[in-house]
């Protein structure tokens, strides 16, 4: 049990978070007010939920979680092409949930605040009986008709990544210790990946008016173009010799060829996956030139519904299952 | 467990409280829209969780939690002055929420959809380790510059409650069969105060320029006033015997006049409590005659910093706690 109650942990450790945001009052309303959306733009708004046990290791540091839940729920932003406007937080303290804990969780929490010039806006802290959760709302902002949707994917489009693909389940395999096999410097890049994804937030809000539709790799490469897919009425072919592993990750198949299913059901990229029209591929490329973002063309979209993966030979692999489920 | 996926949960259970959000996109999107603020006015925003074993008793109707989930928002809400645009609802299942609980708790909780107009605009669906918590987001508007805030109360003003105070506490009571004495009547008059309070959101919205000062009881009265008393460095003398009573609220404390700070400290009520300057007391014996909603002046804010709550002698009350807290 935490010695902070609820109200100190509010008044000594999170109203400093909510320093920049006139409207969250510092924390001592019963709301916030949003700021006006910038001329021309609207507000989209997330809501992810993080639990230990389920996306979080109790083994994680605090740090991380706090700068996870934040960072996936930021991704769903990237994933819209919105940049970031303010969050509300809902912690769940659990028994573990002690002093040491929440500081931690706050301390991690104040980076990324600072880093993505996020500011907490509201939020409640409650007590109850099992793991710590965190839920976080993000709210973001995107020019009006500008909003990245999942159902504009059309046959003839291609199929891009960001980054990399894979770390995230890769990364909670080393994070269980299940990859002790590895150099540690590689274990450790694929932890650092699943515990602190990076939210693509320059790249969504770059490709506005350019992909046809884009979401984030959270359920899993397959599941999550099926999303896409599934939305747009259309299929995908997913070349998997194009998809682009890290160094880390290209270790892990290289000694266990069995794990390449992991790489592409797994979950927890949060990379951003997009589809892209032919006649404006060249002003992607332009983009590529001047973002220094690493991104990939995977594969193309086709008339159909099915997502299928082929290796080079143009053989489809059979996926044992599609879709990352949290269990 | 449930036999219902996250992702069936969603598509056959939450979406259709989604159909009258455009921006919600039937919650296929990784992020919801939100439609623009009406003409002069600005979004409000509140986040709350509700835990089963710290906010809701486990034997109470799955439909209920989710109404009193909605509701505690909705109360923020009406504090603010505000109305209801959307919600956006994170379901962290336990093993208790099995499909019956969980259709059970949608069916609740689309009643309220309907009542109070408010589609739900986004969210997810998780699974931890214990019991079930929803943490929901809900999004109002208040005419700009017409928030109410808590910071506003000045010596001299008066304070107003609206419906009765105490029946959140006294009806937890009731839920946990500790008022058996009472007639089998007021106990359900009771409990049905604690699981669905009435969020007071036509009088939130009619008190704008009125109020100097509103919150929503839910921490207890005497912790909620001087909520409003540290935001506006002022006292506040609370007269007991001015305090309304529920006629079940009139039985308990008749039979057992020890419980009598449980009406004065404890919490969950969800009736606004509120400051109004005395120029504008006849405006709002108007509004009384207009709206039919019950309320009542308990007492005058004052120099200083200390509630205290007088008996008709005018002898303070000694209360052992201020501030309901859960734990």
């Amino acid at each position: 049990m935490s010695g902070l109650s609820e109200f100190e942990l509010i008044e000594t450790l999170l109203k400093p978070l909510a320093a920049n945001a006139g409207g969250a009052f510092n924390l001592s309303d019963d709301a916030a007010v949003l700021p006006d959306a910038p001329p021309g733009e609207v507000f989209v708004v997330t809501k992810d939920a993080l639990a230990v046990g389920t996306h979080m290791l109790a083994s994680d540091p605090p740090g991380e979680m706090a700068r996870k839940a934040l960072r996936v729920n930021l991704s769903d932003l990237a994933a819209m092409g919105a940049k970031p406007v303010g969050f509300f937080m809902s912690l769940c303290l659990g028994s573990e949930s002690n002093d040491a804990f929440l500081t931690q969780f706050v301390e991690g929490l104040a980076q990324d605040v600072e880093a993505f010039s996020i500011p907490l806006m509201g939020g409640d802290v409650i007590r109850h009986e099992g793991a710590f959760i965190v839920t976080i709302t993000a709210i973001g902002s995107v020019a009006r008709g500008g909003v990245l949707r999942r159902n504009g994917a059309r046959p003839g489009d291609s199929l891009w990544v960001t980054g990399s693909i894979g770390d995230g389940a890769l990364g909670l395999m080393a994070a269980r210790h299940e990859l002790t096999h590895l150099p540690p410097e590689s274990q450790a890049a694929l932890v650092q990946r699943y515990r602190t994804p990076e939210p693509r937030l320059a790249m969504g809000q770059s490709i506005v008016g350019l992909a046809s539709a884009c979401i984030d790799v959270s359920d899993g490469l397959v599941a999550d173009v099926e999303h896409i897919c599934k939305a747009s009425s259309v299929g995908c072919r997913i070349e998997s010799s194009l998809i682009p592993l890290s160094p880390a990750a290209e270790d892990v198949i290289g000694l266990d060829g069995g794990l390449w299913p992991n790489v592409l059901t797994g979950g927890d990229d949060y990379e951003l996956a997009f589809a892209v029209p032919e006649e404006r591929e060249t002003q992607l490329q332009e983009l590529i030139k001047k973002l220094h973002i690493p991104f990939s063309r995977i594969g193309c979209f086709e008339e159909g519904s099915d997502v299928i993966v082929v290796d080079q030979k143009g053989t489809p692999f059979d996926l044992p299952r599609h879709g990352y489920r949290h269990k």
